[in-house]
């Protein structure tokens, strides 16, 4: 009967059921209140504090207001929401997108385009990047722009936009403004974030890629959009459904393990160090290339998190199998996308059908260490002495 | 270094970070394997096999093939994807719904009529069921209807629909089929639940108000849906998003936690007499009336988990905060809903606005005790005493 309430030890009788029900102890940290944050009731208001106190604590790492931060389901969600908001607008205009977009903007954007609704592309370089000159040319070409969606980082080459000067093309572009949407899934906590000193409208995190649980994401957004679901007016009507409170601190918790700009200073070293090492055997190797070409291991535009490489006659699944089974996980491309052999980012940054095939992902992080890149590179060097 | 892979003691070095980032082991149960489900390594591999494992564990509980089982956020997404995906379809049809619907189906009903979709309402009675009768109406008024959603136990009364005759009434029309839908959130694991033997075609399921997490639940999809966010292509497509293992592995516990056959019995007995206990006192003060009026605490029609009751002269809010003030959490009407003043459920039962606004709603749960519903009764005998 006594609930444990987290802000009083004084007997309670938990009656709201309907509303959530009381946790079965064996699944959670009793830490967390439990109460439904849309309920009155003292188990509510504790439920609703915490989640208050989540929103607070990554608007405090991000440099936002809180109330420009939703919490949601995760980067998928983030991304989809103002996507669709923007599309179901009357009159909305043109939607477009790099060419370097992750599936779940990608995807999206394709199944507007078969809805009837106006998008576009905007091609990346050989390096995977948007430069400022290309976003031109596509607002040339597209006048009736209204939404653009570009990527902090690339999730497969690493590739960091220069978002800052990219918002100043859209704000040089004459008539309506230009929404500015950023998935960030693979920036956030890794490299410099600066989603209001670069005039951001809206961007998505995502969790478990800061090392939090899956399921829940943030979307921030810098003025609130009317949505296309609705239900019950949770994160102000921007995100319908009970706030996962659980999730909600642990992604504060990771943003603050990860995303402080000293924390990310210190790692971001830590990580170029590391893949100085890797990319540096690398281009030792006769049959290694180094995808996009040329890629320094300290290179500013490319997120020391993620390299992409391909293995002269070993296609990119061989690689990846064979490692496996050395005790290594890399992948391909996007975890998303591995089902389908298809790779179109690199084939928007111009790279041949057959060096793509021949392509794996290398992603870190920050528990990464200088043995296991050593390790790592003795296995490659042991699949390429047999295949 | 060495990851704790879930299926081998094996060193294992993990760089797959754009996947998924190794857990922070403070927020997690290291027993979850970590991977991205939809990695095709080890560690990939461990946690498909476990989100199958999960789902084909739900599956058992509520007797439908594990395929037509899709994880999704929670209860109001798994009502929104089908509601939105039929919406979407060209020639579609119209959309009706009980007047009883939770509000992330009433909500949603609301934005597909201002997006210009014929909808409609299907009428509720005074005990706030949906008849069979009302239902045949409705569809002789709508002759285009194609998408009918009718909750199986209403969150704010209690009321139990009957499915099965419910649906002979929607086989008997003729012309094209109508969907099915179903909001199961507050019969699962509580009622006895046959969405195969109902012939349902979809229903929603959440996690938490079973004593599981927030941010997991199901969607049951008899045959595959076209949908509209697309992704990854995660859940085959029917959500996409990085799938929450975690989430799903207590999801299938907190269903067989409750829901198997045996489980749910000898719940349900206890919850009725708990709530015989509880209805019989109410029905000896002189100022409650239970909502709907003559509601028998025997009744198989309603819900022993839920009931509404209304004191006289007692605002349901001014009943609610003393009632908290004394260590009881009780609520007027859905948490979702708890912003607004209006009960639109109660009004299409016909309950008077007066009576609606003394409404509470009491609802229970399987660690609820005897101890429990005595010290409620005193502590509403003691505000009824000073208010």
């Amino acid at each position: 009967m006594i609930m444990g309430s987290n802000d009083s030890a004084e007997r309670r009788c938990y009656f709201d059921w309907a509303a959530t029900a009381v946790p079965d102890a064996s699944l959670f940290d009793a830490a967390i209140p439990y109460g439904n944050p849309s309920s009155p009731h003292m188990e509510g208001r504790a439920a609703r504090d915490a989640l208050e106190n989540a929103r607070e604590r990554c608007a405090a790492v991000l440099r936002v207001p809180p109330e420009t931060l939703y919490f949601t389901s995760g980067g998928t969600e983030s991304n989809c929401i103002p996507l669709y908001s923007f599309a179901a607008r009357q009159g909305g205009g043109r939607i477009i997108a790099s060419a370097g977009e992750h599936s779940s903007v990608a995807e999206n954007l394709q199944t507007l385009e078969r809805m009837g609704r106006p998008t576009g592309r905007i091609p990346i370089d050989f390096n995977g990047r948007v430069t400022p000159e290309s976003l031109s040319k596509t607002l040339e070409k597209h006048g009736d722009t209204r939404f653009a969606a570009i990527m902090a980082v690339n999730n497969e080459i690493g590739a960091v936009n220069d978002m800052a000067a990219l918002r100043d093309v859209l704000r040089r572009k004459s008539g309506p403004p230009v929404h500015f949407h950023c998935d960030a899934v693979q920036a956030a906590g890794k490299i410099a974030l600066d989603l209001g000193g670069w005039d951001i409208d809206s961007a998505s995190i995502s969790a478990h890629k800061l090392g939090g649980p899956r399921g829940i994401g943030l979307l921030y957004l810098r003025l609130p959009l009317e949505v296309l679901y609705s239900g019950g007016g949770q994160e102000k009507n921007i995100r319908p459904g009970t706030e996962n409170v659980s999730g909600a601190l642990a992604l504060a918790q990771c943003l603050e393990n990860h995303g402080l700009p000293e924390k990310i200073d210190a790692e971001l070293a830590d990580a170029r160090r590391r893949w100085k090492r890797l990319l540096g055997a690398f281009m030792g190797m006769d049959r290694c290339r180094l995808i996009p070409a040329g890629r320094e291991p300290g290179d500013r535009g490319f997120s020391p998190y993620i390299v992409q490489a391909a293995f002269k006659d070993i296609p990119g699944e061989v690689m990846t199998r064979a490692l496996d089974d050395l005790g290594f996980a890399v992948s391909t491309g996007s975890a998303c996308s591995s089902a389908s052999p298809e790779r179109p980012v690199l084939a928007a940054m111009g790279v041949s059908d057959s060096l793509s095939l021949e392509g794996i992902r290398i992603s870190q992080g920050w528990t990464t260490t200088d043995e296991e890149i050593d390790l790592l590179l003795a296995a490659i060097t042991e699949v390429l002495s047999f295949l």
